[in-house]
């Protein structure tokens, strides 16, 4: 019997963090993980996925090179090879993890935990089960994430459909691929698949990809995808699967698309459902904690991040919330596209007045300089009163200069006051300057 | 004759910059350009080399491509189609500014302009005289740019040395190269050339390359630069030059190398010289400005941008003061380093307290997804308080994530509010976060 200040359950972005910096602050810690540290984002997720798609790029480039002046014969690729690079790069940040976790003294558990709450005649008590130990706990943090979301579609179960997990481990590439599913992960294996070669169709339910993001600039990526030859049908139901026909509808009509491999991409789901959390991070009882996928609400391993921060500071004492206002958005596809704060769609809803700002990327010495006959757009939507309230960006490097849009967003920042920052010459970034 | 709100004498980025928003501010506005728009930066400066170093990027990532599983036979460039490629990105930016100043209502004269202040009874009045036509202008911005620096070096003008100018437009790649000051031109074009496989040689005056940015930093750089087969003299002064033979001097020891082509980056000084201006960008005559490189104090074309903005914001009666405190500086060698705030030698000149917190920039998965046996470091000093005093990165994409830690710097703020922000994961942009 052992007592700790805090209990991490799941060892994924939340749970690594949340631990870290408890350990790190002086809290007696300890960590939970069945599977593999990391959790999905380092395993199965994040990583792995952009580590693909940087060899995609890197094939790409090569094959693009007359453009530049460069002359590459024979380009070709070993899958094989570009997935035992992947399951490097996870294992070289993995060790990464267990090393953090060492340095702040956290003992690490490999194994499922239960969670009982023992009821004594002056106050509760948390204990948690793990391998036939008990371990008592003041806290505890849940994070215990999402796993893929499997709908009923008739025949998938009997189909030896992928889902990421499997895509990402796969050493052959097939011939052709469907996607359910036009969300992030869907858009990011399109892309990866498609610039090795594989012929992609992408079924998406609603009316355009990308769910939640811009959607003028989803139909741009939209675009620019479709020409690199990856097909899309939108609006579209899967009715059922058998073997290697996919059966949609189309407003009433309905087709059979053959295809070699099928990749589920719709949607996640918290594997704990129902936690309940407030503005600190905290379940309806006050000593447990909630983080990450498993609160449901925002499926991204930097929300989870930010969360196990601002759950470990009120457990320390310290009274800041957890904001959602600038959470960005990101796609990895190439070309990448990334968003933060609001939409056109949302400020529509919410019956906010804005103006919108936009330029294309070309205006950005850089970017040209970088992508011969490449699109992009920065498109940036303001209040009546001058404050940013979102910045969409496709393009590259999105990804990466996104955040710059992001501080402006939780700082409050009217167009103005970013417009006045030095944004160094020429770079990409310059754009969101360039736009305000 | 013609009057006008404002002439603007110099069409390079604090130039255009300056004439635009003045025109879209409703000034009368007349630009005079005496060879092309666009200036040093666009024409033979920032976008050529970094479409240049665009070109030697693709070129590598392919040489390098099996570490990412993909293969390339035969990979070989062009020299002259690397060239004209930048030429046409340059014709096309060029374009670009063209139609800003058209869209901005500016008036653009092709021609070299003279200055003549007339006192007249009442008041003085400024007149520009540009091919024989005299226009009356209320105010005038001076943007007359800089040029480069030519040392008094023995046998100098009798050779056939390379400034930039000509470094960028030369078809056939020397056999070797020796660059005279390493400096951020210097190394850029040493990464250039050394990528696409000249023998290059840096010949430094002071103990360590880049001067004014991170002196740590700067030596792995060089570190990384050696590896590469960039050879570095520092510490050397070149004593003479005599046609392919440079004599160089350490310690007062002589020696001298053999080289087929010499590259002199000593650096730039104004055209203009003796400029002096307070923090509107005012000169002693109220009613003339400086921007950019002319004042001689931050030759960065980002600097010359803000400058400008300052300049026209005081000219409408707008007090907004120009501030240095966070401008970026960018070495775009292949690895990118860059820097902004303080650095460690000016805090200790200056006798303010600082810590100072590392990271390799393998923290970061993406930058370990990206960069197969790449090394980059992230620095980040702090006050006393906690305010961020300056940022150092080593590693690609330092050039797009530096404007993160300037925005910070600018602002004030501390350490842990810039930690309290949401980083999208993977970035590299992360490890700011990271190593805060």
């Amino acid at each position: 019997m052992i007592n700790y200040d805090l209990a991490v359950i799941g060892g994924g972005p939340a749970g690594y963090t949340a631990a870290e910096l408890a350990g790190k602050r002086g809290l007696k810690t300890i960590l939970f993980e069945k599977n593999a540290l990391g959790g999905v984002c380092l395993n199965e997720g994040c990583i792995p996925a952009k580590t693909l798609l940087y060899s995609a790029k890197v094939y790409h480039s090569a094959k693009d090179s007359a453009k530049y002046g460069i002359t590459c014969d024979q380009v070709s690729y070993d899958l094989s090879k570009i997935i035992a690079r992947k399951n490097k790069v996870v294992r070289k940040l993995a060790a990464g993890i267990r090393a953090k976790m060492t340095e702040a003294q956290v003992e690490v558990v490999a194994g499922e935990a239960f969670v009982k709450i023992r009821e004594n005649v002056d106050h509760e008590r948390i204990e948690i089960l793990c391998k036939e130990q008990v371990y008592f706990v003041k806290k505890l943090i849940l994070c215990t994430g999402s796993e893929t979301l499997i709908p009923p579609i008739p025949g998938l179960k009997e189909t030896a459909f992928w889902t990421s997990r499997e895509a990402l481990d796969n050493k052959e590439l097939p011939e052709s691929l469907l996607i359910i599913g036009g969300g992030v992960i869907g858009i990011e294996f399109a892309s990866f698949f498609n610039t090795l070669g594989t012929k992609v169709v992408v079924v998406e339910m609603l009316g355009e990809i990308l769910y939640g993001m811009d959607r003028e600039l989803s139909g741009l990526l939209r675009s620019e995808l479709t020409k690199k030859g990856i097909a899309f049908h939108l609006n579209t139901r899967v009715v059922s699967v058998k073997n290697n026909q996919v059966e949609i509808e189309k407003a009433g009509e309905k087709q059979i698309l053959e295809t070699a491999q099928i990749l589920l991409s719709a949607g996640r789901k918290p594997v704990t459902p129902g936690l309940k959390v407030n503005e600190f991070m905290q379940t309806d009882h006050p000593d447990i904690y909630a983080c990450g996928d498993a609160t449901g609400f925002s499926l991204l391993a930097h929300t989870a991040v930010r969360e196990a921060e601002a759950a470990v500071e009120h457990i320390l004492g310290n009274r800041r919330p957890m904001s959602y206002k600038a959470i960005p958005s990101v796609v990895y596809s190439l070309p990448e596209m990334a968003g933060v704060g609001k939409t056109e769609d949302v400020l529509q809803q919410e019956g906010v007045a804005y103006t919108v700002k936009k330029l294309p990327l070309s205006y950005s010495g850089r970017f040209v300089a970088e992508n011969e006959q490449g699109n992009g757009v920065c498109k940036i939507l303001e209040g009546e009163d001058g404050t940013i309230l979102g910045v969409h960006i496709l393009g590259n490097p999105a990804s990466e200069i996104i955040v710059i849009a992001g501080i402006a967003i939780e700082k409050g920042m009217k167009a103005e006051e970013l417009k006045a920052m030095v944004f160094p010459h020429p770079t990409v970034g310059e754009i969101i300057k360039e736009t305000l």
